[in-house]
């Protein structure tokens, strides 16, 4: 069994759902993009100059001293279930899943670190922790970007910073990104006005896969937009005035569903259920739409037959790369969706019948 | 216990749910409107002219031999939620629930026959079948036509037939009506088709209560439009043309999805059973929504831990008025939705979480 087998049967770092605030906070995330000194941007590599970088890398990646095995994948290399795999556990992005040329990605198998090689940069370091901790997770990336920093010479401009492919990472090219599953702010009309106060501080608010995708099931990702003339502490300090009052607005909203709305809000959160027990062909992005609101169901106590464990389990390997990574076989949409439906039907025990 | 509340807690004749073609058809009903020959139409009766019409009237039914018994509601007298009660049950129109002035209907125990005094016309006797019947009940309300017509002097003209306050039902005052039960036609998009077949042999289409009302749940109404020129004789006969031919294509698309798209249809029918089963507010309408997925579900025999029985009674059960009824209380909207979820959810022995 490859180690990314391996990897598909576990629910992985960032859905592991615990960490400080996990009822409203899924996950920390940041990532530092970095270039070699020595070689240029990757879109003006040639293609040995790329496979110069990813041999360097890789040697580099793979002798790091991280306090936990690490293993490295040559993505280019890899079929495409695996990608897809990787990508739906947020270990690569989707431009590293879908790109070309030489490339790959050291993941510790925590799946806490991954270092991405010749994604958009030459290297892109992220660390990733369940729930919500920003200083933890800035320190941990803070020491391995000084450890291969110490045998690396990072692309540096003693005026701009770290020097980055594209020029909104320049500076400290650091991106903070935290996972927030809001499903009472939908529910009472409030996100917008939520997400307008972080557009205010200039955070983007981005669907589950990052940049481009599409919000579903209630998971937003906040993320900073400007990585020039502010330290990182300060990028980090930004985020520390906004994050808990979104987390308290989404409370306040979930303990006024509570108060005022029991009906509807059990009406939703119990339908989903039926739902999930009752299909026989559902998508990834129902599924995930109804996972939501099992997820809010259990953590505020209204359904007391599913754990935390269940649905975030769920929430992963329903994904189209897990599902087939499970079922070890690719299947086509239609196919899938029946599959899903009662790999679904299966996890929660539901009754038997048919 | 009155009358009304012994009705309410049986399924009826018209949801009795058996009969020739019940997979297809509900019921077949006709009716016929009549007037008495001495006293103005309804709209230029006195207040004393109607309520004389109605003693006449009366007098004459209680006194019918129609081999079951028989009673009289006076509907004026009778309370809101008795008079839903009898509209939910096909027995009186939503015109005869809700308008003023003196007024009855007598009705058989078996709930075959319903003579509703003082609705639009003086008398409409009305006879009711579960399932296909049209010879039946044509046999059988023209029989009770002659013996009202024995002792009572209707209003008829040599040529233009039987007279009636509104000009559409002159002649033969004939009514034909006919719910049918079309979940695959409206699957597979074919109900427009069949539809406009129908009105080109100017039948009606209409929703669940008749004139005016809404198709819910994939039932149907086909009613003759035209009473005027035609015997009796030939208007049933044109619809016992056209009815095995939607019946016909209602099998054909049934057995289309059975062939075609079995995971779709499943999917279909057990999440309705899913929703009845994890609702915690549902409105009358959705139910039977979800109902008619069960009601398919049942005649193909995708299901089986659900009787047609127990679909039918749901029918009749969920409605505001037998809601209320059942229940004992009047209940507001919201309420009602979440009472309605309840009685759904016990009586279909769902889990008993929460």
């Amino acid at each position: 069994m490859s180690k990314i087998d391996e990897l598909a049967r576990k629910t992985g770092e960032w859905l592991r759902g615990g960490g400080p605030l996990s009822e409203v906070v899924i996950s920390t995330r940041i990532r530092l993009a970095r270039n070699l000194a020595g070689f240029p941007f990757l879109s003006r590599c040639t293609e040995q100059q790329r496979n110069d970088v990813q041999k360097l890398l890789k040697e580099q990646i793979e002798r790091l001293d991280l306090g936990q095995e690490l293993f490295y994948v040559d993505i280019d290399q890899a079929d495409e279930l695996d990608r897809l795999v990787l990508m739906e556990r947020q270990l690569i992005s989707r431009q590293h899943a879908e790109g070309e040329g030489s490339r790959g990605v050291g993941i510790s198998v925590s799946e806490t670190i991954a270092l991405m090689v010749n994604e958009e940069d030459h290297l892109r370091i992220q660390v990733l922790r369940s729930g919500l901790g920003l200083p933890e997770t800035w320190d941990e990336i803070d020491r391995i970007d000084d450890m291969l920093g110490a045998s690396l010479e990072y692309a540096y401009h003693q005026r701009y910073g770290y020097l980055t492919a594209c020029p909104t990472n320049v500076g400290t090219g650091i991106r903070v990104s935290v996972m927030l599953h809001l499903p009472a702010l939908k529910f009472t009309g409030q996100l917008d006005q939520v997400f307008q106060a972080a557009r205010d501080m200039r955070l983007a608010v981005r669907g589950l896969y990052g940049e481009g995708t599409e919000a579903v099931g209630d998971f937003y990702q906040l993320s900073n937009q400007t990585t020039l003339g502010k330290s990182e502490g300060q990028i980090i300090s930004e985020f520390e005035q906004i994050l808990p009052k979104v987390i308290d607005y989404e409370k306040q909203a979930r303990q006024a569903l509570l108060r005022d709305k029991l009906t509807s809000l059990d009406d939703k959160i119990w339908r989903a259920y039926g739902m999930l027990q009752y299909a026989r062909s559902v998508s990834s992005e129902e599924t995930l739409f109804l996972l939501s609101h099992l997820r809010m169901g259990v953590n505020l106590g209204r359904i007391d037959q599913l754990s935390l464990k269940t649905v975030n389990e769920l929430m992963l390997s329903t994904q189209p790369g897990h599902l087939q990574k499970l079922r070890g076989e690719r299947l086509a949409g239609e196919q899938r969706d029946a599959i899903r439906a009662e790999y679904i039907r299966q996890r929660l025990h539901g009754p038997s019948e048919n």
